[in-house]
């Protein structure tokens, strides 16, 4: 199979509700386009959703680290490239290139997603999803980032508490994974945002949140620039991991 | 000019996270596309934002009311039209129909727009609007809703409070007019919306937030499925109104 058809390239603009007081996408927005180009390619080639949920199986995402030099502004045009870089027996690996309207490479991502079995939410066997065919798309794209990290938090107070609400929710009932994103960056006060850009953000996705649960955050200052963040749901169980790691702009 | 050049016909697709609990398209996300499509209309033919920019101009989104038979579910394709109905001296109303897959119409909008100056603020003459090229786009395709009405709220306790934070926040430094959209509808316990499906939602933007403001959501039950909102920030100006009327499924 030749390399093109390996690699899915969608294009975007930053739509003027999308984007933050400095006129820049917002983090939650990139994520929804990352994971939307996800189901894109994965649909293109047989092994989306829609076709996995046919025989009972879903994918679930587990892992999502963005790292990026800058940010598309308003009005711009981008395009995201997408590709699967791994699959294990559990898991496999997708990474994405953030390509800005001139072609340059302005960012990676790379994701980590497990099959599902809809029946018994028990993992399922990558490797012969298909008789094996996902791994015909396996591809040796650079993606220049680190792997997502191990994040550990050790704050005991939360710095914020919210209570799911009706817009937190997706159609599986659960907290939609981009609203997380949207929370743990409303954590930081809009001047950081001034001075800063975020250079890299990290999500590790554990449990599932719903409707009602109050979501506490817990926050660590883990060096300068770098914040570790955990989600609590009722003050216990932990639904995901953040990191934030900001850069002078 | 003909009709066709007059109407803007915009292709979208529901999006997984775009889509409530039910499965269906949220309010907030269609109110995105309806003010995209506005843009988009516009700069189309020449009085769009960034036109206005240039000349110390832009418009201001005043009113806007949806009314829907249905909402699009997830995946599904759907087409918003948008056309200007009339232009007044310091006031446009902009209409849009959505329509499904099959070509029926689902759902109509209303808004009012006015322009004001970036430097005074203060509204501008739209008749004088390069020499009134805009009325040549007034177009009388129906619209069968009623207008924006008055929204007149009596409740002295706020329902919720919440501080806006860099989430909510625009380009403009203001609150963004999605976010308020999502915030009212996070008043209603999730409940409703599993019985009940929003008939008609309206909107009367009246001055703008700021980050930290305190904004204060006062909601009087008007009427079975019908409840009237009104924002006020730190407890006193008034920043939006909102109708919401429920329907059966």
């Amino acid at each position: 199979m030749n390399r093109e058809n390996k690699i899915g390239s969608y294009h975007f603009v930053a739509e003027p509700f999308h984007v933050d007081f400095n006129g820049e996408l917002t983090m939650g927005v990139l994520g929804n386009h990352l994971l939307n180009c996800a189901g894109f390619h994965a649909t293109e080639r047989g092994f989306g959703i829609a076709t996995l949920n046919e025989e009972n199986y879903t994918w679930v995402l587990s892992r999502l680290a963005i790292e990026l030099d800058e940010m598309p502004c308003q009005y711009e045009d981008f395009s995201i490239q997408t590709w699967v870089e791994n699959v294990y027996r559990l898991f496999t690996d997708r990474n994405f290139a953030i390509v800005d309207k001139e072609g340059r490479k302005i960012g990676y991502a790379r994701s980590v997603w497990a099959m599902i079995s809809l029946n018994t939410r028990k993992p399922a066997d990558l490797l012969t999803l298909h008789e094996g065919s996902i791994m015909d798309y396996v591809c040796d794209e650079p993606c220049p980032i680190e792997k997502p990290s191990r994040i550990k938090v050790a704050a005991k107070e939360p710095q914020a508490v919210l209570t799911a609400k009706y817009s937190d929710i997706d159609i599986n009932g659960h907290v939609n994974s981009i609203r997380y994103i949207e929370h743990i960056l409303d954590l930081f006060p809009i001047e950081l945002y001034r001075e800063k850009r975020i250079r890299r953000f990290e999500m590790a996705y554990v449990a599932e949140g719903y409707y009602g649960d109050k979501l506490s955050f817990f926050c660590d200052e883990a060096s300068e620039d770098e914040y570790h963040i955990e989600v609590r749901k009722n003050g216990e169980e932990v639904l995901c991991r953040s990191k934030v790691i900001f850069a002078d702009k």
